[in-house]
């Protein structure tokens, strides 16, 4: 086969863009023979060029970033630098120069993707962008294509390694969290500042542009409810066990109705996770994303979604993706930004419900208890109850209710003078 | 969006072609809305026009497959007639015409693959058959394109519904066998004739499917060694619990060695499979594609592998992709045919197995079957021993070991005097 050279302008060179480096370095002779590809990087911007980078002569390296994307010579771009600004507008720039770009950037995507896609389906370039979503898992190509016909109504994934890790190893091993997570950080799974894993932004912008793809509308990281896992406790993960369940960090995007009536909710909480059910049994750092479809029924993707190597491994897939197109003088169709998704807020969004109770282990007690619930339009699905000396713990399992009224119900008990504590509250997900 | 008309021609209509029609029904404005497609069923080749089909006006059915591939009317044509003739004839003659062919066929692809492929790139019209490796998971898709640059080493797969229900029956309910497989012919999950399923002849034609997308050469379904489950017994299922396996049937493809050496190997057999790896979760008629990468790592995909709508689902999905495409008057890459495959032979390829023997319970007898072992160099994890009054049993699990090797360790365990028999020989999976 004949190999048509690709030229490759990388804006970025940390994990991933590293990664990338050296993957192609070590696949490009197989490429050239399955694809007749012959991919070379031809510009690399980083900050700064003084720091020298295994597999690439100095010449490769600038620290101008925008010369790269209006350099004439490159054929494709691949930005790893994360972050909107300069990512933002160094993509608009590329794809008017009507060069196809790959990122990896889910920030960027969870809060301009609209813009991006409206710019790339004007220039008619591919934007491809694989590993913002679940890293190596390929799912965006899935929902984007082969999902095209299918009416998805709800998608519920495990699309953060690092809450995984933490949520496993307190499972497994009865670490308390913050053990679990300082393990994590010496792992390297687990930043210092771990707040945008632990508390859920980084699942919310996952979260968000997975729904934008299988929903057809557009949904912004701003849109997405989120919870972290610092509050879950041994206690939690003990009587998650008891009754059946993991416990998981879970993205899950919902759609409501049809037509103008057609609502989304977008959340990140932990939930409890029926022990059969196969998102229960992704452990460690692994990713899942579980879809269900109207007529195609339930579908899991399942790997690695972080690390340079797996996340390099999906930008590459994208690479000889758009490389092929140009060559073809094609491109793939862009996911309409679509109108913005009408949210359902929080409030009106139903789950079942895990709630642990202390209460006074007197006479009367259970009744007022079940009688708040009743109040609230709350129905149970089981209680169990076990003695704390002179107290008492009731463990509660709700049927589907309404957040608010959940709520609600949690205010009155709280205000209760035989109620000495809610230990916890947590969303139970169904079969 | 503006809607453009696009004709398909249906060839068969069973039990996915009857769904796919419904499907088509239900989704036809969500599909204009979202891609400005408007699908309609121009035409319908079935085996009797006399019987009335729910949702088709009799005008559109016809016995004359033929005419149909060739009306200038039909834009795009779906074959669910399965079988090898006459859908090979219809496909390459409606390819000619330049028309893209949608198919679920697994035996047909798994055997007459190359030709077809070949077909279909020299007519310039996209070939599609995301529902003939693993019904409605998404695994083609991602083996074609996501994983183009990947270094795939490995793919393991449940890819058969029947037999995983009645191991799973086997399994969770105690059920022998011939219970299982009965209460499989019942809820129609296998045929009256189970063979094809139960001696891994599907499995066997979806690996071969695979292998050929992955590895990028030519493997058909003569290449694949396959055993079946009718042998799983309940012991057998026991004894993987006691030692942490579940017995899945798997199809596996590995390669080996690169270049002209490159070796590979594809089987179908029941295996042991470690309680925590991914596949031992795959319950009931449920499918899964387990793929190891060098760079993406494991990946899965989980899902339907069968049934009328899932399957004509992933039928749909392509569908939308075929005739987006030839609005753009463009078609996916074909996998090149590529060179036919060096197989390697079972005899040659390397597992770790699980032997399950009865012996004489004397001393000595124990260091004679060791010894057995250790003349054809095959090397002992662990063994366990049970007493069975005048006999006892000696469960073994091997390290790696060649097939060849093991077999000759089996014979030559069957004509020492002190074994009594060899009551069962499995493939265990590792890490």
């Amino acid at each position: 086969m004949t190999s048509s050279p690709v030229t490759i302008g990388l804006l970025g060179c940390g994990s991933v863009g590293g990664a990338l480096v050296e993957l192609i370095a070590e696949r490009a002779d197989a490429i050239a023979d399955t694809t007749g590809l012959r991919l070379g990087i031809g510009s690399v911007a980083v900050r700064s060029a003084a720091k020298s980078r295994s597999g690439l002569s100095d010449d490769l390296l600038t620290t101008d970033a925008r010369a790269v994307v209006n350099d004439p010579t490159i054929d494709v771009i691949v930005e790893v630098i994360g972050g909107i600004e300069p990512a933002r507008e160094l993509i608009l720039e590329a794809m008017k120069n009507g060069k196809p770009v790959i990122t990896a950037n889910k920030e960027l995507l969870a809060n301009c993707g609209a813009e991006l896609y409206g710019a790339a389906a004007a220039a008619g370039v591919d934007l491809l962008f694989e590993a913002a979503a679940a890293g190596a898992i390929p799912i965006v190509r899935p929902l984007r294509e082969s999902l095209l016909g299918e009416d998805v109504r709800r998608i519920m994934g495990i699309v953060n390694g690092t809450t995984n890790y933490i949520l496993t190893k307190m499972a497994e091993e009865g670490a308390d969290y913050g053990e679990a997570l300082g393990e994590a950080q010496r792992l390297g799974y687990a930043e210092r500042d771990p707040t945008a894993d632990v508390e859920g932004f980084d699942a919310g912008a996952k979260a968000a542009i997975m729904a934008s793809l299988a929903f057809g509308a557009r949904v912004v990281a701003g849109d997405v409810y989120h919870e972290g896992i610092s509050e879950v406790s041994q206690a939690d993960i003990a009587f998650a066990h008891r009754l059946g369940y993991e416990i998981k960090l879970l993205a899950i995007a919902e759609v409501f109705g049809t037509g103008t009536d057609r609502e989304i909710g977008v959340r990140v909480h932990p939930s409890m996770v029926p022990a059969d059910h196969p998102l229960a049994a992704v452990r460690d750092s692994y990713n899942a994303v579980f879809v269900e479809g109207a007529a195609a029924g339930q579908l899991m993707f399942y790997g690695r979604g972080a690390g340079g190597r797996p996340t390099a491994s999906a930008v590459l897939g994208d690479l000889i993706d758009a490389a092929l197109n140009l060559g073809q003088r094609s491109h793939r169709r862009v996911p309409g930004g679509g109108q913005p998704a009408k949210i359902r807020p929080i409030d009106e969004l139903e789950s079942a419900y895990y709630l642990n109770l202390e209460v006074d282990d007197s006479p009367g007690v259970l009744a007022e208890v079940a009688g708040v619930f009743g109040r609230h339009g709350v129905s149970i699905r089981s209680m169990e109850q076990e003695g704390l000396g002179r107290e008492a713990r009731l463990v509660f399992i709700t049927h589907l209710a309404r957040e608010r009224d959940l709520q609600a119900t949690v205010s009155e008990l709280r205000s209760l003078g035989v109620v000495t504590g809610v230990r916890s509250l947590m969303r139970v997900i169904g079969e």
